[in-house]
């Protein structure tokens, strides 16, 4: 067994540990005697020359390896195992005997020789799936398509898991904890992990509230071992409040768990600040509407979703943070997305809110629908939604302009609130997604992509054409336009958007993708970028949770709602249907989804019985599973 | 020609270019096409395979690779010119044409066209070579010994003029300029490098004394962009301020620039805080008389010349910071070393206030006179000077010490202070160093080395033994060894250490030292270790000024005073002497050294006329050459 002790022998108290069950050849723990001078992981001296150099690590830079000595014949197999573990002791029993410097192994003995027995691995293995089902349990799905059911089975739904437990500080691309938790990230991710672990979205969403401000505003980011707000960043995203409205309102729906609204919740974490997290909404809705610009959209402030989109911020100095520097009085730029993305909420709010406040409820809709007719006069280009206005009150994502004519978040957004979906224009948006934005590879960001720098735009004009924020496959869009096709009936284009950047499907193309075939990435180059097609930065990504519930609320249509699961699916014409599971408030149903005619019109039974509408009534304490059926013609 | 232009699109104005005069036969900058999937630098696959890919880099990690297909024949040989190139150029000439992404080449092209004929190289070569000359002219040396010849005319002198450049920012170990310049570091530094460019030292000494603080006090370190102390670290290591005192002393040696003394410099960079530069090291000195402990030494703070060694700080906390974590009330840990660096300090500032204060100047030779008898006291502990007294009061570095009994700094700095040479403890303290401390790798820096982690005693005690501060030759110390060994008249040993750790001399060990043979390391691991003789953290150390000061100064003993160029070798026996030039105060000396007898009395001729004493009067102005003929007997 290797041990890692650094740093051990002063102010730690843990170390690392690395066993086989194998009686080894050779060990090493110097990593230049391992690598050899000047040598590589590529090839390792070591590894070469097939020995060992049972070098003793005492200083520089250290490396764990076990050399064993195998010999198999054709088709014969072994198994070994290697155990990687962490040990804390108490500082008061850190070393054996107590005056030496030698780790005392009482705890981590019985531990190595526990699991380096095949029967307890297996056991811990076996443990763990049971985890894991149980997790990935709660949603499964038996469709035609294969990729449907591998993501939304096993992967998207792991890395959703993975995005709340390191939100964006690990992965190949990201290091550190430096950055923090996004308070827009982890709104948004909490959107697909609430049904896998409530209880931790509860605490999630309590964390985010609490490093809001008393106006409403929020820290961008905030520390989790803290829990406080991250000043170097600081607030005036001008967006940030109103995901906390929707992440909340997803939880309820989900949990049923109306008391967390009466929860008492800090501003800024100060004691004393407490109030209901009910009226933390208010105030985030508040923020925005205290917030209004010339044309009666919603200032952006530092920048809305999109962080390289910086309105307030005309930066001519080489390293400057185009997120911190605001050198524009904040009182022009306005965000056609944020305007969006209130109608959105303050839909969820009065859903929230009608219970709480009753007719008073109404408030919310009727500000939504203010700021849905601002977005179709101010907001609308003729063709599809404007993104933005600039500093000089001049449109961003117009016709009007050279570059950046048309940009995807606000088509998503607007759609997805229902904003023009009584006149047509929501339709005409996504046709204009569709001819301008789409591609193969998924649909970019902007179009056409920006050739140079603009003062007036910011980061956004800095990336080489095609690549993140200028014109790539922005992944975590997509899935905004998928539920916006979905919402408008068009199953067809919902779909093929979902698998044009389905990793699952895109394992066909990995010279080209060049990415994990199981995990979304943040972006695929753009059509504009030499290497139109490759995937980059993968894990951490707000895709996941999105993608997830584009294609498991939206287009399989099963989602909770505040009264009861709903089944509405829209699906593609070839599909005949498919089955589910899904565990809801504890409840397991099992839904059948058959299609007998073209559209996805839904008749419903439940337990045999019809129901009318989508929505399967919840039902009676103590039931344990419910069948539901569903013909769409 | 490859241009690498990130960021060029946006704020930057500047980019770099890699050319060739050779045709090529390929190129890349696309790292990983010139890699390979998953290859290092180990094994390029463009290497490997012989073929360049073309690749243009368009985003994600980029490379500049020429390559260059030669046929020689046995014993042939062909001339290749690679040029690595850096231009700016202005903000409104960009880009040619003006309103493309297509760099403005106009000022490079001629560059490029000059730099790619070998006449222009050469030239520019011999431009370099002869300003190397100049700067490594300022001394140059022919002694009996290849070692002392070939560091003192081209590498130490080469490497004190890099860490006059870079200070501690950059070398394979540590990198960034986020540390900054040291006060201490730079101040000795300055030592390496005053006679090569005094005009830069004496900006240098105006920066680093605009840090200080109006208590006389010194931000540890400062940023040479900014020229601001660093927050971050802040003040209160009591030894800084008094290497001011050393170093302006150097440079008023060294030029004859009393004036520097009357220049107006502020504290803290603050407008108005203007005072005269003399007035700083007042300060100086008295920072150290008002920060006295229960002993009658100097309060340590937190930490003293040893940044590891810290008394004021117990810390429990994995990832505390040892240097800024004060958690002690600083009025019991006391410093040693610096009663001995306020003894050299207070004389050297005697010399410098003889002039501007007249028979006052005797108080400052009264305080070190004080404080040297004070060291004698409380500072000895029978065998050789104690370290310190920790937070209780206890010593540290004593017989009574289970670990670390004898530490190197306070023997080389009490001895060079002149601290126990009437008594004959100077030389017992050295007899100590030879017998407890000296390895043939050098001498270490404590012994014997902590074995575990002691909370009074801060980060020293966190290395593995052998290591770092922890005993290993940390190298910057040893020169003050020499130095003392030379002042104690005892050749031989000055000699001996300083070829035990000159990278020239230990060549002959690669294999052991492991370190560039031509540039002194901080650290050779000590004999506690077991790579015992390993260097590490070459080039930016202030071993090199230290060394350089080692052996010119004392060893040879030509030197820099206020009267003139003192020339008082202390060389071995087997030495029959030397030839030495140097530009002193725009004067040329050739000097010669020959022994007639065994000692190092010294009988002086110049030009040709005996001179009593060691110190060659300042000559006429006008004066070009002197030449100075020294009888060693």
């Amino acid at each position: 067994t290797i041990y890692h002790k650094t740093e051990y022998r002063e102010r730690r108290n843990h170390f690392a540990y690395f066993a086989c069950s194998e009686t080894v050849a050779g060990f090493d723990t110097q990593r230049e005697d391992f690598l050899g001078p000047y040598g590589s992981f590529a090839a390792p001296q070591v590894v070469k020359a097939g020995q060992a150099h049972n070098s003793v690590a005492h200083g520089w830079q250290p490396i764990g390896s076990h050399q064993i000595k195998v010999t198999l014949l054709p088709g014969e197999s072994k198994r070994i195992l290697f155990l990687l573990g962490y040990q804390e002791n108490a500082v008061e029993e850190k070393f054996d005997p107590a005056d030496s410097q030698t780790i005392n192994k009482k705890h981590v003995r019985p531990i190595l020789s526990d699991y380096l027995q095949f029967a307890t691995v297996d056991r811990a293995f076996a443990e763990l799936n049971a985890y894991w089902d149980d997790l990935l349990g709660r949603y499964a799905v038996q469709s035609p398509d294969e990729h449907t059911n591998r993501m939304v089975n096993i992967w998207n739904a792991y890395q959703c898991m993975i995005t709340f437990n390191m939100s964006r500080s690990a992965s190949y691309y990201e290091s550190g904890i430096g950055r923090g938790m996004g308070f827009r990230d982890s709104a948004q991710d909490l959107l697909g992990f609430v049904h896998m672990v409530p209880e931790r979205a509860r605490e999630r969403i309590i964390d985010l509230a609490s490093t809001q401000l008393s106006s409403g505003g929020a820290y961008h980011q905030y520390q989790t071992l803290t829990k406080r707000g991250n000043n170097d960043v600081g607030s005036g995203f001008n967006d940030d409040p109103l995901w906390l409205v929707l992440c909340v309102s997803a939880y309820v729906k989900e949990t049923g768990d109306w008391e967390i609204l009466d929860e008492r919740v800090p501003y800024e974490n100060m004691v004393g600040s407490e109030m209901p997290l009910y009226e933390h909404l208010q105030r985030s809705i508040n923020y925005t509407l205290k917030r209004i610009g010339p044309h009666g959209l919603p200032l952006i402030g530092r920048a809305d979703w999109n962080d390289c989109l910086n309105l307030n911020c005309f930066s001519d100095t080489p390293g400057q943070s185009f997120q911190t520097t605001t050198n524009k009085d904040g009182i022009t730029a306005e965000s056609v997305f944020i305007g969006g993305l209130f109608v959105l909420a303050g839909k969820e709010m009065a859903g929230l809110a009608a219970r709480r406040e009753g007719s008073k409820a109404q408030n919310y809709l009727r500000e939504a629908e203010r700021m849905e007719k601002t977005v179709l006069e101010a907001g609308w280009d003729g063709q599809w939604f404007r993104r933005a206005y600039d500093d000089l009150g001049q449109p961003v994502g117009s016709q009007e302009c050279q570059e950046g004519k048309i940009f995807i978040e606000p088509q998503g957004m607007c759609v997805m609130a229902g904003i023009g979906h009584a006149d047509g224009k929501a339709k005409q948006a996504l046709d204009a997604v569709a001819q301008y934005l789409a591609t193969e590879h998924g649909i970019v960001l902007l179009e056409p992509a920006f050739s140079h720098y603009y003062l007036n735009l910011g980061e956004i004009s800095s990336y080489p054409p095609g690549y993140k924020e200028n014109g790539s496959v922005f992944c975590h869009t997509n899935p905004w336009i998928m539920i916006a096709e979905a919402k408008e009936g068009r199953a067809e284009k919902a779909l093929d958007y979902y698998l044009r950047i389905n990793p699952s499907a895109r394992e066909a193309i990995s010279e080209v993708h060049r990415c994990e075939p199981y995990v979304y990435a943040q972006t695929i180059a753009g059509k504009a970028a030499p290497s139109f097609g490759e995937a980059k930065n993968s894990w951490l990504t707000g895709t996941a949770a999105w993608n997830y519930v584009a294609i498991t609320q939206w287009i399989l249509g099963i989602r909770a709602e505040l009264n009861g699961l709903c089944v509405e699916p829209v699906l593609p014409e070839s599909w005949s249907g498919f089955q589910a599971q899904r565990v809801f408030r504890g409840v397991r149903y099992d839904i059948s989804v058959t299609r007998q005619g073209k559209g996805n019109s839904v008749a419903m039974r439940v337990e045999g019985k019809a129901v009318a509408g989508c929505i399967v009534p919840l039902p009676a304490a103590g039931t344990k599973s419910v069948r539901v059926d569903v013909v769409l013609s």
